[in-house]
């Protein structure tokens, strides 16, 4: 049995698809962001940086989504959720996502985090304000250069693909019309219709 | 034979250290970053994102260390680069070399990369003048938390060490005296002493 650290639609929501789609046994529990549980000395135990996702293992506990999401492909390779006997493959997945943890989401906490990285309030201000232009740049990368489609890795489904679904479900909110990237928005649509992934959304809208 | 985008003492010196450990063939192509070669539309044709590192392989091009750093201990498993076998401590290793991507560089990046992220000088130095604060607390995490000891797996090196090495010998730069995480300082003493590292430090000074 396995458990997932989360919030709802934080980008915990890709590891927790992943897991709706690999067929291993998992429970939830839930991080309530607004009470900063996040940062309790409890969740520090699981993970020191005070972020979500954290996924106990019976080994321990792994942190990071490209980590966690590799992970669980690799843990149900009858899933076939990574390629798992190509490296080059296994390396365009783990550029990808990232890409994703690294570059897209780090744009996107400038939006209401910008304190982890500076102190006034100016700052925070500028920062928010650059956020969407700097989302669209990422986008745009993904559109026209690292999505090959009809999933993000070509043929085959992987956990890039909700990774991808995650941060796309975050423009809606920041004023982006995810129509603005066709390739993106008819991933979107085609990966929200998955069974698992409906699952994994729903629990996560009556967990909050 | 693989070819590896570079910048001398930037993170590419990872991938380059794994790639000197793996025994592969490779050679080395370095980005001057004072002509802004890394927005060149040749060099956006192997990285869209801009950056450093990329290595060219036969089958194209990855991106970001993380991944570059899994396929180099993939594709040579005779050099023990990573847990290949062990899921869960391949993404121990994956978890840590995400973190020093998405939080650790990203935090080391706001000392003169602001511009990024917001437009205005007084952000700018806001920016600058938190960032020794964060990585003091980014390395607390990993001398207390994530390392294991004697490398950061435990008893056996990988991929995780010659990234960590290469964020350790930024505390100079910025001020911050490695000795006081000690754990730390005793692994860049060693990971330096290595053969394949004394020969990418070399190459790196030579080249530039």
């Amino acid at each position: 049995m396995y458990a997932l650290y989360f919030s709802p639609n934080a980008c915990s929501l890709a590891s927790h698809i992943a897991l709706a789609e690999s067929g291993l046994p998992y429970e939830l529990r839930r991080m309530d962001f607004g009470q900063n549980e996040q940062r309790s000395a409890e969740y520090l135990k699981h993970n020191p940086n005070g972020r979500v996702p954290a996924l106990v293992t019976e080994k321990g506990t792994l942190i990071e989504s490209p980590a966690i999401l590799a992970f669980i492909a690799q843990s149900a390779p009858e899933a076939r959720l990574a390629p798992l006997d190509d490296p080059f493959e296994f390396g365009r997945m783990q550029g990808f996502n990232s890409f994703i943890a690294s570059t897209v989401h780090v744009a996107y906490a400038h939006r209401r985090r910008g304190y982890r990285w500076a102190d006034k309030q100016a700052s925070f201000e500028d920062m928010a304000a650059k956020m969407p232009q700097n989302m669209h740049d990422c986008f745009a990368i993904i559109e026209n250069d690292l999505f090959t489609g009809p999933f993000v890795l070509g043929e085959n489904y992987s956990v890039a693909d909700p990774y991808l679904f995650t941060m796309s479900g975050w423009l809606d909110g920041i004023g982006i019309d995810i129509a603005d990237y066709p390739k993106i928005a008819d991933h979107y649509r085609r990966i929200k219709e998955r069974p698992a992934v409906q699952r994994a959304i729903k629990a996560e809208a009556s967990a909050s």
